[in-house]
C-alpha cells in the first residue's frame, strides 16, 4: 500500500502521527520560505507543507510540483495555526518529510475545479480528467449508494437478482435495435435488448414469482439530451399481483431512497392521476406537480362572442400565472414567441391581467365585456395581480400539449420548479393503443404484452382506441421516472393483441413464439415495473441531464469521442462475420 | 395480491387460519373420498385437501387438475394426521374451500422433478420449465446471494460499483469481439467488451480509487462446455497498492463468500505457488490441490538404462497413486488408453507397482534392476500398496501437461476429487510472455496491460521471455476462478511493451491511444482483479458446467435454442445499417 491514510482522513486526533499519503497536487503555493500543497484523492483534500529552513532539498522538489502529478508523502501530522473551517481536514496539516513523486502529469486541459474553465468538448474528450472533479465523481458516488439501496429494498421484499441474456432476438415491434452479427451462424444476428421485456415474463412463467435486475438496455435511436443509446434500467417484475400489489411495493422502494439518499420522509401515498384527467390538466403524461396552473377550459365563456380566432376554436384552454400580472408588455410578447416557436407550434397567445381594482384587461378586450371577462377570472378563481394566459386550436390535445409547454415555462420563469422539492405522482388508466399515423394502425401505447382493464376487454372487439391498460408511470417532477403494467398471461388474449396490432398469426409466431407458447404451459398472472436508473441517479443529483451521471457517456451521435468509436473494421474481420459494408457517397464523404 | 401466504410458510403455528395459496400444481392423489393436491410455488410446497363428502363439485374439479395447472385456493389450514418430516410445512394441510383455476396448463414435455426425465435439449427449448425444478432454480438463487455477498463486502471496503459502456471500441489484441455496427455512424462499428479492462483502468485515472462492477463481458470464440458467448465477471480495481495488497483484499472476499455462502471457514491464508512451481510440479497453472501426486521428475534415475523410450527423452516424470497398486492389468491398460487419446497425446504409460514385501513391479523391469526400481520408490516415499505411473518426451512442457491429465483422471478415479472440500490456492509470478507459434512473436500471458515485476525489467531489452510479471491467479479446485495483475502507470513503459508485441507505434496510438494519453496525465499506481461469478457459483453450487448457473444460456453453436437466436435481418434492417451479408455456398446451406 503506498498510504497509511487516505487524504479525507486525517482530523485533530491523528496529530502527531506519522502518516504516509499518496494523492494528486491540487495547488501549490509559495509563502515566504514555505511551500503548501494541497495534495487530492477521491476522500479528500490535505494540506502538506514543506519548509524551505528545514529542508531546502525537498522544499524546492515540492516547488517543482506540477497541477495533477501524482505523489507519495511522509511525514507528521500537525495542528493548524490557521485552520479552515471548509474542509473536514481543515484542522490539521501535513509536515512533509520524504517525497515520491509517483507519476508526472501534463497541464491538464482544463481545470479540475467545480468551476472547471473546460467546456463540454473537451470535458468529454478528457473524460477520465472530466470525472476528477468532485462536483462529477459524486454524481457517480451517488449511483453507487442508489444501486445498493435498490437492492437492499429489493432482496429484503424476496426479489431475486436474475441476468437475462444481452445477446437476445429481435423484436421489430418498438424502438430501433442494436444488432450483433453472429460469426459461428453466418448471415444471422442476434439484438441487443431494448429491455429484457419478454425475458423477465419468462422468468415469471417459470416461477421465479420476484424477479429485478439493474440491467443494461439499448436504442439505436436519434439522440435527444436525455436519452443515450446505451441505458441502465431497474426491472422488476412480480407474481400473482394486482396493479395495486406493485403500485404499493415500488412505491415504497421510492419512497426508501427519498429517504436514504436525500434524507427526505415521503409520508403520504403519492397521488394517483387517471391519464385522461393529466391530458386534461396538465397536457402531459408526466406532469409536474411541483406547481399548480391546472389548466381551465374555456369554450363555454369565450367561444361565440366574435372573436375569430376562438368561434373557430376546438378547444379554448388557459392557465392563470399568480402575480404575474405585472408581467411587462415585453415579457408578454417573449413569451407569445415562446409558444410560436416551431417546437411549440401555437399560433398565438390571448392573455388577460386581474387588475388591483379586480377589472380584468385582456388582450382581446374589444370582443368581451367586463361581464364576460369576470366570468373568466371566476372561472380560474383568479386573484388581483394574476396573470391569465389561453391557448386555443383546432385539435384539443395539440392545444393541450402547446399549453403544457407555456405551463412548464411559466413555472420556470416563476421559480416554481425547485430542484430540491420533489412531486411524486402515479399515472394511471393509460389506454391500451394509440392511432399511429405513420403507420396507419393501432399501436400498444405501452407494449404488447400489457393487459387491458379487465372492465374494458369486451371494447377490443368493438372499440378497441377506448381499452384502456392495467398500466401506469411513476412520474417524478414532470419526469417519467419508471412505469410499467400489468401483462397478459393468458395465450389466447396475448393472440388477440397481437391481432389488433396487425401482425399475421404467423408473424406473432415468429417474433413472439416463444413467448405464447410458454403461456402455454401455467402461467400465472403478473406485471411489474421498471425504473429508469439513470433519470432516478439524475433527479436526486439536481442534474439537467442524464449525461453527468453517466461514467462515460456518448454524444448526440451516438459516439464515445473519448474512445473514439465507433471505427472501421478491416477486411479480414468483416470476412470473418460474412458481411460487407455498403456505402451511400453521401455517408462515405461523412467517414473522410 | 393473489395470496395470503406463500407455498413455503405455513407452520403448525397457522392451524386454523383461513389462507389463499397461489400456486402450481406439482401432483395429485386420488384416495378414497379424498383428493389430495401438492401445490407449488417458488417458496415450498403445500398439500391441498378436498373431500368428497364436504364438496363434491369443488372434488371433482380438484380431480381435473393437470400437472402444472395454476391455481389458487382458500381454505383452513390443519394439522395433519400423517405429518411429513422431509417438508417444512410437512406438519400442516390446507382444507380447501375455494378454487380458482388461474391458467392451465398442456402436459410438459417433461417432469419438473429433480431427477427429470426431460433430456438437455428439450429442457434447454422449454428452459422456462426446467427452470421450475427446485435444483436448477436454488442455482440463480445462489447467484443471487453471491452477488449481493460480492457488493455487500466490497461496499464495505469503500470500492464504487461504476457502469462502464457496453458500445466500446475493437481491440484485436485478444479474444474475438463480437461487434456492433452503428446506424448513425454509417460503416462504423462498436465492439461489445471482452472486458472492461482499459475502461477501468481509466476509472483508476480518473481518481476514483476503488473501483467494481458485476459486468457482462461477451467473447465470440468457439465454445466449450465451460464457455458461454456472454458471460459474466468480478471486475475490480484499486489504486495505490501492490500486489500483497490486491490478494490480501480479495482473499478476503474470497473468505466472506466461502463463509457466508457454504459456511465455511477458511482460517489460514491461501497458500502461493510460483508458475513456474505450478507448472513443475502439477503440469498446469491451475492445479487442483484438493489431493496430492506432486510430479516427480525422474530423470537421474531412469534415464540410461538401456530403455530407449527413457533414454531419448528430455523428460521423464510420474506420480504416485497411494493404494492404486491394486489396479488390475484392464484398468492399467485403461490409462494407457486414456493418455494415448487425442486430447492428451501421450506415446505411452510406464508402471511400477510397490508390492506388499517393498518390491517394486514394473512394466520395464527388463530394463531396470530392483536396485533402480528401489531408488524410484525412495524419490517419491512410495509404499507397499502404491502405484507409480510415468510419462516420457521430448518437450517437458507438452509431457507435464499430459502428466497432469493422468493425475487428475487417478484423482477423480480415487474419489480425492470432493466437491464439498475447497483448496485454495494463488498462482503467481507469471510469466509476461508466452511464444506464440501461430503468430510467431511473443504475446502478452496476461494481458499487455500487465506490470513486470520490477526487478526483471532491465530484462525486457535483453531476455524478455524471462521476464515475470505482476501477476496472479486465484485457483479452487483447479478451476481458475480469477486472476489479475499491478499495471503498468507509466506511459514510456506501456510504449514499450506495445513494442516488444510487435505494434508499430501507430498501430498502438490508433488502439490503445486514448490509455496511453490518460496515463499522460497523472495515472497513479494501480491493479486489479478479474473473478468469474459463473465459476463461482458452478464452484459453490457443485455444478460441472456453468450452464446450469445461468437462467437462459446459449449452446455450443452459441444459439438460444428457446428465443430460437441468431435469425435473420431482413433487408430493410441491412439497408439501415448500409450492410449486406455475404454468405459462402456451404454457409447458405446450413441457413437452409
Amino acid at each position: 500500500m503506498y498510504r497509511t491514510h487516505t487524504c479525507g482522513e486525517l482530523r485533530l486526533a491523528n496529530v502527531g502521527e506519522n502518516v504516509t499519503l499518496a494523492g494528486w497536487v491540487q495547488r501549490t503555493r509559495k509563502m515566504g520560505g514555505m511551500t503548501f500543497v494541497d495534495l487530492r484523492d477521491r476522500y479528500g483534500i490535505t494540506q502538506l507543507v514543506f519548509n524551505q529552513d528545514k529542508d531546502a532539498t525537498l522544499c524546492e522538489q515540492a516547488n517543482r510540483l506540477g497541477r495533477e502529478f501524482v505523489v507519495q508523502v511522509t511525514g507528521a501530522v500537525n495542528e493548524r495555526s490557521a485552520k479552515n473551517p471548509n474542509l473536514p481536514t481543515g484542522d490539521i496539516e501535513l509536515i512533509a518529510e520524504r517525497m515520491n513523486v509517483l507519476n508526472e502529469s501534463l497541464t491538464p486541459p482544463f481545470t479540475i475545479e467545480d468551476e472547471s474553465d473546460g467546456g463540454d468538448d473537451i470535458r468529454m474528450k478528457y473524460r477520465y480528467l472530466d470525472l476528477r472533479r468532485t462536483c462529477v465523481r459524486k454524481n457517480l458516488e451517488l449511483r453507487h449508494r442508489m444501486t445498493m439501496e435498490v437492492r437492499r429494498y429489493l432482496d429484503s421484499k424476496g426479489f431475486l437478482e436474475i441476468e437475462t441474456p444481452m445477446l437476445i432476438g429481435s423484436t421489430p415491434e418498438g424502438a430501433r435495435e442494436f444488432v450483433v452479427p453472429s460469426r459461428m451462424n453466418p448471415g444471422q444476428f442476434y439484438a441487443l435488448p431494448q429491455s429484457p421485456q419478454t425475458l423477465k415474463q419468462l422468468l415469471m412463467v417459470s416461477g421465479m414469482d420476484r424477479y429485478f435486475q439493474i440491467v443494461r438496455c439499448f436504442r439505436d435511436e436519434d439522440l435527444r439530451a436525455d436519452r443515450q443509446p446505451e441505458f441502465t434500467q431497474i426491472d422488476c417484475e412480480m407474481s400473482y399481483v394486482e396493479q395495486e400489489d406493485i403500485i404499493q411495493m415500488f412505491e415504497g422502494m421510492a419512497k426508501h431512497l427519498f429517504k436514504e439518499l436525500r434524507g427526505v420522509e415521503l409520508a403520504e401515498p403519492f397521488l394517483r392521476m387517471p391519464w385522461s384527467d393529466a391530458m386534461k390538466y396538465y397536457g402531459s403524461d408526466k406532469p409536474d406537480l411541483r406547481f399548480g396552473m391546472r389548466f381551465v377550459e374555456l369554450m363555454d365563456v369565450l367561444k361565440g362572442h366574435g372573436f375569430p380566432v376562438f368561434d373557430n376554436a376546438n378547444y379554448i384552454g388557459g392557465i392563470c400565472a399568480e402575480g404575474a400580472a405585472s408581467y411587462t408588455r415585453k415579457q408578454i410578447d417573449q413569451l407569445t414567441e415562446f409558444v410560436k416557436k416551431p417546437q411549440v407550434g401555437a399560433k398565438g397567445l390571448v392573455y388577460a391581467r386581474v387588475e388591483a381594482d379586480g377589472n380584468v384587461k385582456s388582450s382581446v378586450d374589444k370582443f368581451y365585456s367586463q361581464e364576460v371577462l369576470q366570468q373568466l377570472k371566476a372561472k380560474f378563481g383568479a386573484n388581483p395581480g394574476d396573470l391569465i394566459l389561453i391557448l386555443s386550436g383546432d385539435d384539443a390535445m395539440k392545444t393541450r400539449k402547446q399549453l403544457c409547454e407555456l405551463r412548464l415555462e411559466m413555472g420556470r420563469q416563476l421559480g416554481l420548479r425547485d430542484k430540491n422539492k420533489f412531486a411524486c405522482l402515479w399515472v394511471v388508466d393509460f389506454p391500451m393503443f394509440e392511432w399511429s399515423e405513420e403507420e396507419q394502425r393501432l399501436m400498444a401505447m405501452h407494449h404488447p404484452f400489457t393487459h387491458p382493464k379487465e372492465e374494458d376487454i369486451p371494447l377490443l372487439d368493438t372499440k378497441p382506441e377506448e381499452v384502456r391498460a392495467d398500466a401506469y408511470d411513476m412520474v417524478v417532477n414532470g419526469v417519467e421516472v419508471g412505469g410499467g403494467s400489468i401483462r397478459i398471461h393468458d395465450s389466447k388474449l396475448q393472440a388477440k393483441m397481437f391481432e389488433i396490432l396487425g401482425f399475421t398469426p404467423e408473424k406473432a409466431q415468429e417474433q413472439f413464439g416463444f413467448l405464447m407458447n410458454a403461456f402455454k404451459y401455467g402461467a400465472p398472472p403478473h406485471g411489474g415495473l421498471a425504473y429508469g436508473l439513470d433519470r432516478w441517479v439524475s433527479l436526486f443529483a439536481g442534474l439537467d441531464s442524464i449525461r453527468d451521471c453517466i461514467a462515460f457517456p456518448k454524444n448526440n451521435s451516438g459516439r464515445d469521442v473519448m474512445l473514439d468509436v465507433p471505427t472501421c473494421l478491416d477486411n479480414k474481420q468483416l470476412d470473418e462475420l460474412s458481411l460487407r459494408t455498403v456505402l451511400k457517397a453521401s455517408d462515405k464523404e461523412q467517414i473522410q
